[in-house]
């Protein structure tokens, strides 16, 4: 077995897709912000009635899956068939748990995508409240479930 | 206390820096990507004699770290005076360190520069061995230390 | 009848396209900016024999098409057919008449590309004459005609 | 007088702003985007108590006023200091008024990314509610005031 | 015979598309960047055993491909199915020869990515080695061979 | 001496730039793409009254300058004062000359955006121009003169 974004040389390169099929594909991925409970509570009183910083880490991960192919340096341009980020705060673990679902109908897969819809709502939420906590943790970030194309469902 | 980037109507806002002094700051972000101990290995073998996963995902990060204010959405554009992106493979951790340095000279701070580059570098590894581990996990990724600003230095 | 991008808790959301069908589709898109007459005439002139100001216009109209989906959050990343930018004097109206015409083959439609197109046509105008002109109102924006897709033909 | 993004052979440039001093420049721009009263009841709906339609529009504007130097092929990359997007649902108007609030400190003014932040707000409620009312114009885009640079302040 | 890109009144366009075929095509280009030959010697002990001169270079020219659509105002944005670069040092010549392949399956063809993947490795090359060789020399950018398409293949 | 972007492990980082002072810089840049000498009368003649190829690739030129740190991974993001392309078609060479001029006042030089401008205008030519004359030819592309900074004034 070896890695497939290395040639024989030992370089870097794409993955030629061309000779793959299309299918349809689902990727699903979580990931957490862990911080102080006070911010917890900042954000969810924020966001009650209309507090935006959830809104804006939910929209900031969609954008960020859009933007996959020109962050991860051997990830193809894909059409995107639709993006969903879930934000929920979770004050027994004094986190907001982020998932990400995002789908494609093509010849190459959309984990990678998915991954960074979550690492980008989740550095969102960073930036907005950096300036009450700087120690937040980022963590947990990992695919659960994809299904579709040649190497099938991985679930975890 | 209250939020810097909600306004009083509970609005996503950029903060205003247009009465901020100019002055030299520093960042300090860490994380890792956990993964199978023979994955690690054929990226640490893949590195020698040239081999590019971790020269990949260290140019993907300082790349990364140039586009936060696009990814991020309430981030300034804050021209970047350095960045730096170091990977250290440590088979007892089954994993891989990441570290990265950012540098501006600017009134605001470039913390989300140096977390944005150490989230990319991660997807970029990520992308490149999933063929052979989806099952790898980010996870980590916070502040160790920034200084300058008015807020002066944080370390934790 | 609800709005498709919003999802049952309120949240934005992309709308999945991966059951809809290929179908050719066009979108006709209009909108105008209103100048002193005398800015009027120095663009013409300056059209005569080969400035520059509509020619930059109508490349930026073809390129923001282009960039509508990192634009637009909810926006698909279309693979686009044609894009087409005309711009029309008219000394009566004192204005420049913008209209954009896109064509796709694809799941899902291209009316905003087409109205990203006339919108950053003019503000390109609006840039290349403020230094004459800071009272320009750029106004009318809007779909003048839609065809393929399974919502059908739309006409203004 | 004559068009200062155009030289003396018609060719489109950029302004050299290499011997501008730096000011405090700050640019108010306004626009609408009219629709059917039940659409706009609808979004002021979606909006209580978390839709996302004015959240959305809100960041896209943000974000958008960070991307004008790309989109508009003579602008100058500029740093921001801050922007502000904010949107009024009229029932009288049938409309949603949006106005943007853009500073910077710096050799040339901020007037053009204002205008942007407003155009792009406009686009994104278009593209969220079109499947609902595929006849909404956007229009009225002008600049209210601008403060400081050589030229002193405008007032519409 | 005519350009494509010009319409009937001479204005710019995107050629439209949307009545041709999906087929397969490959391109590849070449080009090089000549230098002292103390700065390709250099490059080469940076080589080796893992300076990252080449690496940044062929990175920065596969990612350069995948914005091609964003860089030359009529291309197309099309699906890409794979690229690669290599770099040959070639101490006779003292340049280092580029040469780069790209493949897509779409309705137009895809020289232009594979002529800027060369372009942005040499600018890479270029900006990397600078300090010290300002006088390099980035020439001899063709296409060297292209499949598929209407047009069928071309070969210099 | 050794090259400044590579540190002592080999490893590819964005220069320190944060001691460095700000000097007024100015880069000029040359190329040219060659062809036959039929596609070359094409373009000179499209370009009377109002043929665009000409006006496009030096609207793309200008854009990619400001493009160029996110197209070359270790270049910084500079403040841009101003960019000029210019093109002379020169039938008994066979080719369109490029020249580019580029200023900012900053801590680094701006001779990579000066480079950039002459590589994309010339690839938009390319591109424009290709469904008649597929074996163009870009070269010659180098660095003339660079003023301002610490190594001062560089003429070829």
């Amino acid at each position: 077995m070896s890695l497939t974004h290395i040639d024989e040389k030992g370089n870097a390169k794409m993955v030629d897709v061309s000779e793959k099929q299309m299918t349809k594909r689902e990727a699903i991925a979580v990931g957490k912000i862990s911080m102080k409970l006070e911010t917890l509570d900042m954000i969810i009183e924020g966001n009650t009635p209309k507090g935006d910083v959830l809104a804006t880490a939910r929209i900031a991960g969609i954008m960020g899956a859009k933007k996959t192919y020109e962050l991860i340096p051997m990830c193809h341009n894909i059409p995107i068939d639709s993006v969903k980020v879930e934000l929920k705060p979770n004050r027994a673990e004094k986190a907001i748990e982020i998932t990400a679902i995002a789908k494609c109908t093509y010849k190459t897969g959309i984990e990678v995508e998915a991954l960074t819809a979550v690492s980008i709502a989740a550095l969102t939420i960073y930036d907005m409240c950096k300036a009450v906590d700087r120690g937040m943790v980022i963590g947990d970030i990992t695919l659960v479930k994809k299904t579709g194309g040649k190497s099938g469902t991985f679930e975890k």
